[in-house]
């Protein structure tokens, strides 16, 4: 289905100038100073609408968020969401991820979140999956040491290839679960997609890679 | 179910003295003496009937293959398929594998195969399961630098279980498939039982487990 383009979408996210960092790549190596206050940095790749982000700012204000989205459309929710909770620990990039070397310097990130990316099934689309070892190698530099990737999909076949990724790129796996709603390790923080699909039924699959020294 | 003790087995199995090492600790630290040649050793743990384990030793002869169980009736099996077949690279030891470290002295194995072991389900049997962390440190410590274990479980449960004390124990996981059988990884060796469950649809999950440098 083609995404319906939401008219003034664009102008209203750009409006939100304590939100929406417009030009990310000048602060690239220098976010603790746009954040004014030495913190540590936790980023989420494709933040969609934007719960799962914010409830973690809501809930850690000892931390900036930076929530990431090519869609302007739900970006714009995201920003709303962020706007109505007041949040000041947290901002958002309409930015595309292949680029995040641009804006991140190296080990500059605490923790990175991607939850439930695009899976890409077809093999020749294998470079996109948001777990292969070329993305991972960025973030591997980006990442200080013990510094954290948090994964989560409801798809088996990405499970199954993140975790081969991740030990390929030599990061440590820790607190895989198959089933996360139905495990110990679940801490109720969930996106909206993750809402929808786990009411159905669906399982939901979590692992983090953790950055060796 | 209780087990059936079959009449006769232990002294039939006791018989074949080609195959069955029946004083294994003597042997610690210079199997390869035992052997008469230098060759890489694989083991496995729980070896039951031994389809497994005959199959890999007819096809790697320049391997040297020993295959513990603690069940008489089925080692007795294992042990006549070996004899049929002829083979010289393969011994079998009727032992408890919780005395793995009695036999085996620090880097004498080069591979470790695991073959739907007891998934012993309850928390409280945690510690039975033969990739708990207090086996793999056992392991750890009989194989060479770079060896491997192979681990193959139809258990979804004792298989996440697993991964995580994998890597927990810093083993590097490599081929890790949730479905073997539909999966490029597959070699086509099975054990008895796996052809069993396969055929009812059951999926096959396996890994490989690599010491680290």
């Amino acid at each position: 289905m083609r995404r319906r383009k939401k008219p003034g979408a664009k102008e209203k996210l750009l409006s939100y100038e304590d939100y929406l960092c417009r030009e990310p790549e000048k602060y690239k190596s220098h976010w603790q100073d746009y954040f004014h206050e030495q913190k540590p940095i936790h980023v989420e790749l494709g933040t969609g609408r934007g719960q799962f982000i914010s409830t973690l700012a809501e809930m850690n204000p000892h931390i900036y968020y930076i929530g990431i989205e090519i869609k302007e459309e739900v970006l714009l929710k995201a920003v709303e969401k962020a706007e109505a909770k007041k949040l000041k620990n947290i901002l958002f990039l309409w930015y595309d991820i292949n680029k995040i070397h641009d804006i991140f310097d190296e080990e500059e990130l605490s923790r990175i979140y991607i939850n439930f990316c695009d899976p890409w099934p077809k093999k020749r689309w294998v470079k996109r999956r948001l777990t292969h070892r070329r993305f991972l190698q960025k973030y591997q530099s980006i990442l200080i040491e013990e510094g954290e990737v948090h994964f989560k999909t409801d798809n088996e076949k990405l499970f199954e290839f993140s975790l081969n990724e991740f030990s390929y790129e030599n990061f440590r796996l820790n607190n895989i679960t198959f089933d996360l709603h139905h495990s110990e390790t679940n801490d109720g923080i969930t996106t909206e997609y993750e809402d929808k699909f786990s009411a159905m039924g669906m399982k939901i699959y979590r692992c983090e890679g953790i950055k060796r020294n």
